[in-house]
């Protein structure tokens, strides 16, 4: 993995997400980098659910799954259009995405004891619009699937 | 609203859900009931997001809004195969909803220190499969519609 997480190169007002920003204590802190030897195509994110993150005892709720699939999503849309366009994702001005749709398939009970490991790769680029396909999988087996449609944050945001 | 919320007929076996169970206490104990004058029809639930919910300052996190649809369609889901066949959902056997796919559309930014009202309408019922339609709105304003695929639950789980 890239040493620094995508998230944690936002600028400063926008470093407050529940799912993913550094700056908010009682959020997921949810971190993204690049797959290692697939910068530019693929991002990995890992976490490991907290015991209260239940849906029934022993398994995950689709809720943590659905937060953890929108960050890494936007958070792989801003890595990438800054990756394309040669930019460092912490460059100014800044470009963020965030979420128009979110559509997850759950596929099979997840573990809540075991870290999860979130992969994404892009089927859609463009610089206002990117689509990213991401899996969720604990133990190596796949127990979720997700598309992100990621569309750039509005300069008002910003 | 009825009086009682239908998480809370929930089994003991089954109240620990991060997103609606009453039994967890870290957790967003969201609660769903029939729509006044709707029952059978049509269902509700209120949620009022924390702080430190937030996405960016002063609005509500994606991954919240989509816990909270989950939520409410797998609770609506259970309360009308429940009422279809003359049934109290607290009774035995227990019949519960799980969900097979979320499909989330974000139209408008979703500000934070407003009551969320999600109202759940059916658009399939079948006892082993029901399609819940769930919009999100604050203020009046329509920030959210999804869809939840909500699928029986399986028997060895209860």
């Amino acid at each position: 993995m890239t040493e620094t997480a995508f998230q944690d190169c936002y600028i400063q007002s926008l470093i407050h997400c529940y799912g993913c920003g550094k700056n908010n204590p009682e959020g997921h802190q949810l971190k993204s980098y690049w797959l290692d030897n697939y910068e530019g195509s693929k991002t990995i994110a890992q976490f490991t659910p907290k015991p209260y993150h239940t849906a029934i005892p022993g398994f995950v709720y689709g809720g943590l799954l659905a937060s953890l699939i929108d960050c890494h999503g936007t958070g792989s849309a801003a890595a990438i259009v800054h990756y394309k366009n040669d930019l460092a994702i912490g460059s100014d001005p800044s470009v963020r995405f965030v979420t128009a749709a979110l559509n997850i398939n759950y596929l099979a009970p997840t573990p809540i004891n075991k870290q999860l490991e979130l992969i994404g790769e892009f089927r859609h680029i463009k610089d206002n619009k990117v689509i990213v396909d991401i899996t969720v999988s604990a133990n190596n087996i796949m127990c979720a699937k997700g598309e992100v449609i990621a569309v750039k944050m509005s300069a008002t945001f910003l």
